[in-house]
Order: C-alpha cells, then sequence, then structure tokens
C-alpha cells in the first residue's frame, strides 16, 4: 500500500494525479489538501485566514468556528469532491471521507496556544489539536474493496467535535497505523530545497541523520514537515519522496525518484 | 433499514434527529439537504441561486458551474460534516458521502431545460440530472460493519463528473434499491398540508389514490414530491411518514406517526 499526500497549492495537478493513480496497480491512501482553495474562498468571504505566533516562536493557523466552517467547505468540500470526480473519470474509485466520517481519524484538542501580546501572556483556544488514532478497520474495509480513500479534514475531537489538523501529522499516523512502506508527498516545489527561494537547490537524497541535522536550524512549518518525515522512516517507512506535485505525471514521477529521496 | 431524509430548511432540529438515530435500534441511510445553508452562502458569495421555468411549467434551480461549487461546499463540505460530528457525539457512527464517493449514486445528465425567453425557445444546459443507479455493495459494505452513511448530492453523471440532482429523486432511487421498507421525511413543515399557507391543514393519512388524485392540481417541487412518494409506494415501500423536522424529537415523532403517513 502506498500513502500519498497531495498538497492544496494552487499549482497542483489534481487531473495527473489521479491519472497517475489510475496506474498505478497497488492500493493507494490519498491525504489531500487544499490550503489554495481555503485562502480564496475566506478572501471571498470576507474572513481571510489568522495566523498566529506561540511563545517558543511557532506559526499556526488559528482556527476559530468560522475558519472551521470555512475549511471544512474548501477542504471536505470543493477540493476533496473535485479530486474524487478527477479520480472516478479515470476508472479510480476514490471515496472522500474526512476524519468524521466513520471515526476515521480521532485527535486531542490543543489545550490552548501560549502566545504574548503586547508584553503580557494569553493563553489562546482555537478548534485545532493533534491526531491520536486511526480507525484502520474502516481503511481495510474499503481498501479491501478496492475503492481508494481520499482523506482530508476536520478531525474529530475526544467529544466528536470536528478540530483542524495539520495534514503533515495525519500522513505520519497514517503511515505508522496503515503500515505504509512508501510515502510520496506532492508540492507545489521540486522537492525540499536547501533555500526554499532557490528551485535549483533541491536536495536530491536525505538519511535520517540528514533530516536530524537540518532540524536545530529551521523553524515553522518547514521544521514540522522535517520532524514528521523523521517519525514516519522511525516507524518502519522505507523510502519517503517530497516531489513536485505541478509536473504532467506528479506520482509516476515521484515514484522513479524525480525530486528528494528520503530512506 | 430505515431510510431517512433530513430536509435543508434552516429549522431542522438536526441535533435532535442524530440524538433520535442513536436510540433507532436499526440501520439507517440517512439523505441530507442543505438548501438553507447554500442559499446563505451563495448570498455571501454574491452569486443568489438561479431558477429557471421549463416550457412545460416546471421551476428547477439552474446549476451552472458556480452553483455546483457552492452546493457542493454547502451540502458535501458544512452541512454534511456538520450532521456526522453531531451523530458521532451521540455514539452514531455515521459516514458522509456524496453521490461521486465510491460512484455511491450514478445519474444521467440533463439534456437541457427547454424555456421561453421573450418569445423564442431555447435549450439551456446546466450541470445537473437524475440519479439512475446506486452502489448497493457499498452501502451494505457500510451498513454491515454497522455505519450509518449520510447521503448528499452531488452524483456522478455519466462521465464521472458532478452534477446536481433532487434529493427527493435519490430518496426513491434509494429506498427501491436498498428495499427499505420505511421511509421518513423531515421538513419545515407539521408534514403535507392541504394549503401550504395553513399549517392547520395537514393531511394526516394519505393513500396511493390520494396521492394520484392530487398531482393534476399540483405544480413544481409538490408535484415532484407527490409522484416521488407514489413512486416509493409502489416499489414496495410499506410506509413513508412525512414529519415535522422541528420538534424536540423528528425522528422519534415520525416513527410514532405523527405528520403525515402514506400508506
Amino acid at each position: 500500500m502506498i500513502l500519498v499526500k497531495v498538497g492544496g497549492g494552487a499549482g497542483v495537478n489534481l487531473e495527473g494525479i489521479a491519472r497517475d493513480l489510475a496506474g498505478l496497480g497497488e492500493p493507494a491512501v490519498v491525504v489531500q489538501g487544499a490550503n489554495a482553495a481555503r485562502d480564496v474562498l475566506a478572501a471571498r468571504l470576507g474572513t481571510p485566514k489568522r495566523t498566529v505566533i506561540s511563545e517558543s516562536g511557532v506559526e499556526s493557523v488559528f482556527t476559530d468556528a468560522d475558519a472551521l466552517e470555512i475549511l471544512t467547505m474548501a477542504y471536505a468540500g470543493l477540493v476533496n469532491k473535485r479530486f474524487v470526480a478527477l479520480c472516478q473519470q479515470r476508472g479510480v474509485n476514490a471515496v472522500g471521507l474526512t476524519g468524521l466520517d466513520g471515526a476515521l481519524i480521532r485527535g486531542r484538542r490543543n489545550r490552548g496556544i501560549r502566545v504574548a501580546e503586547n508584553g503580557r501572556r494569553r493563553l489562546l483556544h482555537d478548534d485545532s489539536g493533534k491526531p491520536v488514532s486511526v480507525n484502520v478497520e474502516l481503511f481495510r474495509l474499503l481498501l479491501g474493496a478496492g475503492y481508494t480513500p481520499v482523506v482530508t479534514v476536520p478531525i474529530l475531537d475526544e467529544e466528536g467535535r470536528a478540530i483542524n489538523t495539520e495534514n503533515d501529522e495525519v500522513l505520519a499516523l497514517l503511515q505508522r497505523d496503515l503500515g505504509a512502506d512508501v510515502v510520496v508527498q506532492l508540492i507545489e516545489a521540486p522537492g525540499l530545497l536547501g533555500d526554499p527561494a532557490k528551485p535549483e537547490s533541491l536536495l536530491g537524497a536525505l538519511g535520517r541523520g540528514d533530516l536530524e541535522a537540518m532540524e536545530p536550524a529551521s523553524s515553522g512549518r518547514f521544521r514540522r514537515k522535517l520532524m514528521g518525515l523523521r517519525k514516519m522512516l522511525d516507524s518502519g517507512c522505507r523510502r519517503i519522496v517530497v516531489g513536485d506535485g505541478r509536473l504532467p505525471n506528479p506520482l509516476r514521477s515521484a515514484l522513479s525518484l524525480e525530486g528528494t529521496v528520503i530512506e
């Protein structure tokens, strides 16, 4: 079983990925993002995305009730169903699901983000959290019957309410609990870059030690990405390829080791 | 197995329906609407719902590409996931699905709506159609494992593209193909009314002959509703209750025969 994360950037070639899934010849689980669609919808609705920076310097999206509704419409509605239709057109029997559906992914609601505001400390509460457990039986039921699950946020908190979470953390949890030995991440870049501003700084091959060495100097989302990658190697993942989602055949190219190959 | 249609009116008590499903004691399939949420979203996005009246006098929602995106966000995103979370909170293991997911409901794209405009005839094309077939295996797979499918639009056309359709027609098709012997429709009224403006004109009990007698004098959505009800009786449905979705216990009340009982 192969696990594929489809980034939510506007340039990601969803048609190409659907076509590649049709030619894959093995079961797949897809984790799908939609950040570009979410940002467009939020701007149209006059409620732009809000981010906060914690005391420890980590930037996160702040998910209030409005933001949760908007992300549900963009991730679970618009983009999930657009991708499912593209898959169906190519003979891939995709089933779009959020973490809520069949309690597919349960998480732990964040206890608050500690921020410093005008020199004072405050604890901000939002509708977000960390994924903790997976309904492996539902994945097996669908995979066993030939379906391709396409998973996205929101997920369930401890009380059955919807919360936002990081797709990279969902990916790491699914890799571990479904035992995926190959993971592909398709993003809006040629792969992981030494310098985000320079596409030619592609890091072609990385080992576990490289990830660990890069972590201290990195920050924010990129740091969390590195930690997620390391976690998957530690959970038995044989190979992760971070590939270019904008190519004509994004998944096929990544499986041919174009991009950053992490082993 | 019981089949429940949850109307998409703003006053429908989704919490109460989720609670009633938890106490039901038998498998259920839910067909969920979201017209109020769709209308609010469309207005916020500055693209209000457009309706057209065909030459034969039938009014329909006109689903252009924008309208299809908006309904997907409202039906498959916002309301479907809101209802699934309410179910999960009460121990009902709901799985929200559109007709696209797992090719659950396939339809036939409308060949065009013939309208008269300023005395000239035109054929208007939109993204809508009629549901034709059901992936019964996927329903059985989920019901057999204890899940409660919560189904909504869009559905798949002949080429795997998303189209809008009438939930009443989805309901009639599911009743036939899943062999439901009891169907409950929960709406924003005490039941079917003799005079839509008078809640006290509730029609308490109707037979097949009554439906047939009422059809010629009725029009538009109500006429289609009557035809859908008759179709279900003809397909082996033992009882349909059209009940008040605004009550504290909408489903339990309907199953206690509050509303319009059609047998």
